[in-house]
């Protein structure tokens, strides 16, 4: 029997509600049904999730009396470029969609803010509902409109600022994911209890383990309280303007190691979010804006999972200050020559830093990739 | 002495004014300044405007004390491609733009939809500033928000609805437009009285050709009656849920056109349109819902000017009816499978069509295209 809670992200009429629970891909046809507009659908998918739960999906949809044609990807974060952006609007509009149509974005954080912004390209606007199928798209990126690709410049630097009608997050798809793609992703759910609440975030320290290793309650109550953070968030601040800045906790520090791996497998988008965190409460701490113990609690928590807590931990990368200095000042978070960072002044209680040194930044980024 | 008007476009937080007038681009540091959000300020202009208007944009930016650097962009509309959207955007990162900066689209449609695309999608969003220095993008391109690029599949199929800060129409850089130009954009025109104003028609039927071969009165008076026409539209129905639907009068037919000649200078965007809106006419005329002598006044008043107003006049294509209904199957105009045109009860009386037959369509173009 599915089961599950709904959250409705209230933004007029681009409101839209999550359904997160288990079963769900079962339900997905009668759930998706009630938001089209008309019966062209298109699933956009990867070569990893399409032989999981491609099928199921059909089926569903089938069962509800709807058809929809597929695009299979390749995957990995190499896909989240302007060429398979490219390839893949050309690939819908060669399937004649018209305005009323909607994408289905079937996969992870790559497949859905691909596909998110293909939709929001697409004859100028067409709908989309979001499917994540890994933690990280559950908890972060399939919620709140953020869409996009990579830039040589750097992560998400090109995109839009587009709903989707539906989030659907399957909890039982978490079963087939990779183990370090499931911890890759619990860094940005502990980032929620960092941010704002500290009781989440204790309640993580005490159920953390056996949420990784497959604890379904505990990951479908994560899950939740992870979208409705961010919903609250993206509520009040939907195009960042302010405080929708406090998601992007750990993304300074995390963007600019990404980027000197190359956005490659070496290092995962949450591992950097996790790592950025801890970088983040280093300098937070080095400032005196935040009690040494508690920059050392969440790195204990963090390494307690198995994330890596120190850049020097990822195999096969010679770190240098002056490159990773150089990326932050391309991030879309510098504004008039400043780079942003969240810091902290405790767990729970993130705050947006416009005006931070970037000596002490350099300094934390120092002390990080040192060897000895 | 510079002197303007000024129409506003009232979409709440997303409003912004139009100034059309003489020696407008004198006055551009004084009436940019005022909109700007940061000093980051780059200017985005083609090989063929360069020359002509960027020295005199930089001298009165600098005046007003903005600097701007600037990217210059092959001339054409093979620029309004996914390659230049991408070179384009990798260019202004690689400038360290931040989301406060603005881009300032010196040129004509192309130049203006590239631009105000890329400007959506750079960072999520940054402002832009439209200087249209054609008639066809200061009485349409440059108003409304639609930006874009062309598909292989179709023209204007990728972009976004992303209105720009400001609009500069300088009736002054009309004199260097060559005069096929000027005659496209007046196809454009013309437009706006058929659609809901045939009192302007009847004046453009008493003053097309001073306008056409240089008056400077008309010209304004002409851009200023269209910017207000289509202004009016706009902020009724911003996203083209409905009555925007009306701008598209000669679009359907005339997008079908300039598909079938790649896009190329064997038949310009406006010349295009005016085509199709002989043809538009024509159909209504067929299907006994307008008067067949106002599409013989329609047709009349573009030939007085100079327009073509049959294909068969455009040198050196060959048309085939068959290939001009597949691109008509694959407009952004497609609904349910429905081939949208704007058809018209009299000159003056535009609306939108969503159930024609296609067997007269194809019967419109059929006799379009016929040599003999």
């Amino acid at each position: 029997m599915p089961s599950y809670e709904t959250l409705t992200v209230e933004l007029g009429e681009r409101s839209y509600d999550i359904h997160v629970g288990n079963g769900l891909l079962a339900e997905a046809g009668a759930l998706i049904k009630p938001v089209i507009r008309s019966q062209r659908l298109i699933i956009v998918t990867d070569e990893n999730v399409a032989p999981l739960y491609l099928a199921s999906l059909e089926t569903s949809l089938k069962a509800a009396g709807l058809t929809a044609e597929s695009i299979v990807l390749p995957a990995g974060e190499q896909t989240k470029s302007i060429t398979y952006f490219e390839q893949l609007i050309e690939q819908i509009l060669a399937k004649k969609i018209d305005r009323k149509g909607t994408l289905i974005a079937l996969g992870g954080g790559v497949i859905g803010d691909l596909t998110g912004y293909a939709a929001s390209a697409v004859l100028r606007g067409i709908d989309f509902v979001q499917v994540p199928t890994t933690l990280l798209s559950q908890v972060d990126s399939s919620v709140g409109g953020k869409t996009g690709i990579n830039s040589s410049h750097g992560k998400n630097l090109i995109g839009a600022f587009y709903q989707p009608r539906l989030v659907l997050a399957d909890i039982d798809t978490l079963d087939s994911l990779p183990q370090r793609e499931m911890l890759a992703g619990y860094a940005e759910v502990a980032k929620y209890g960092l941010i704002d609440d500290p009781e989440f975030f204790a309640w993580l320290e005490r159920t953390g383990n056996d949420l990784c290793d497959g604890n379904k309650d505990h990951r479908r109550q994560a899950v939740v309280m992870s979208c409705k953070s961010k919903a609250k968030i993206v509520v009040e601040d939907e195009t960042e303007q302010g405080r929708r800045a406090l998601l992007n906790l750990g993304h300074t520090f995390g963007h600019t190691l990404e980027a000197e791996t190359g956005f490659s497998d070496k290092l995962l988008h949450g591992e950097a979010v996790g790592l950025g965190i801890c970088l983040a409460f280093d300098l937070s701490a080095h400032l005196g804006l935040c009690p040494q113990d508690d920059a050392e609690r969440v790195r204990a928590h963090y390494a307690a999972v198995g994330l890596p807590t120190s850049p020097i931990e990822i195999a096969g990368v010679m770190w240098h200050t002056d490159a990773l200095l150089d990326h932050m000042q391309s991030d879309k978070k510098v504004e008039d020559g400043k780079v942003t960072f969240i810091l902290a002044r405790a767990i729970g209680e993130a705050f947006v830093a416009r005006d931070t040194d970037m000596a002490d930044a350099r300094l934390i980024v120092d002390n990080a990739i040192q060897q000895d």
